[in-house]
């Protein structure tokens, strides 16, 4: 910074300025840090890197930071622990990966993960199969355990578009759900494809490498250990 | 939309206003559509969803559309063709598949990606080896045959960050270059490694499991068939 002490507040460009204040406050010495929005100005660019210069410099002077944030990946990236508020209330806190993995409801299951968690309502029947309208999934030991703890039988299934696995071969593998593909997007090193399992709409991510023209069938399956099961009354995940 | 055929204009949501828009281009049967940032007023989780509903929407049709973005993810997902321009002058026209793979130049690489590709300085020693000021990267025989067509000895690599290999092993692999971890970003599905190869600041994406504190030391490698070479003095990729 010292190539800008000879200039004035205005010369300065936002991100310079943003390095100023933070300056300031750190020589003040205080006792805790309140953050607001502090990336907010800044373009992409800079954001993306300001975030790990501010996390570092949290971790070298050991002060304790509150940071809001509407920002998923900035909460991800930067925390030891997140507070999730939705309306004021309290939604779920805890570790990022805590917070990833295993969200306290649909709320923080739909704000957090890119693209957000697929969400499909179904009732879960006598056989432990959770029957939706265009297809019944059976859930695990574990997860029918869970379910039978909901406050109904109308329960919502979460998954993440990460946890979609996506089969193009033509005999179908078992407990495969047929599915067709209604566009892909490819990103370089992902690509998201958007498919329908009849008429519900779900978001898969696949290796670039995966070639599948729109209209094209696939068969999908949920890795079984990565299905999260909401009530549907309340959005309480069943743990 | 046939909900909403009672409504006056001011009393539709941006996003229904958009369809709106959309449906009256489509009626009139143009032979060619010209959108500019249709999407840019929408919230990001509605621009994710019109996004995938607007390509196949177009591949519906079947009219060509010249879509103007300053969005990289929307250029990437949504066009067969892109033509990337830099201050009215372009840079690169291509699949989204070949900008991402080939960029033709450090603005296009710099563009296209997330997090951005990585760039190193350095000058081409006789040896066959970039010496930048922190390491030395022996070039394969073909980036070596492409690097010796630039104008002049000074060269930059570009290293997307998910091709930095990380390996937390102590008995450093040959030819891995050690690297202190600056800091980790964990995003749920992936984590972003902010890396130090001494004063070289360096991006890499590695899988949620990989566990590294801050401060600690890893060996990284870079995927030799992924790196770029590109002439300094020009930013153009050698070819």
């Amino acid at each position: 910074m010292e190539s800008l002490l000879g200039r004035k507040p205005a010369q300065l460009s936002g991100g310079q300025r943003q390095r100023v204040a933070v300056g300031r406050a750190i020589v003040r010495e205080p006792q805790v840090f309140l953050m607001d929005e502090p990336l907010s100005n800044l373009d992409a660019k800079l954001r993306v890197y300001m975030r790990a210069e501010l996390k570092r410099l949290q971790k070298d002077i050991g002060v304790t930071t509150i940071y809001v944030t509407h920002d998923q990946v900035e909460a991800m990236t930067m925390a030891d622990r997140i507070a999730i508020m939705d309306k004021g209330i309290l939604q779920q806190l805890g570790t990022p990966e805590r917070i990833y993995s295993r969200p306290s409801n649909t709320f923080v299951a739909g704000f957090i993960g890119n693209p957000p968690t697929n969400f499909v309502e179904g009732t879960l029947a006598d056989d432990g199969r959770v029957e939706t309208v265009d297809f019944a999934y059976p859930l695990s030991d574990l997860l029918l355990k869970l379910a039978r703890g909901a406050s109904s039988k109308e329960l919502v299934l979460g998954i993440r578009p990460q946890d979609v696995l996506v089969s193009r071969e033509s005999n179908s593998p078992s407990g495969a759900i047929e599915a067709e593909i209604f566009t892909t997007e490819p990103l370089g090193d992902s690509t998201i494809l958007d498919l329908k399992i009849g008429e519900t709409r779900m978001k898969a991510v696949v290796s670039p490498d995966f070639h599948g023209e729109m209209g094209s069938r696939v068969w999908t399956q949920f890795r079984p250990d990565r299905v999260y099961v909401f009530d549907k009354k309340t959005g309480t995940a069943m743990e």
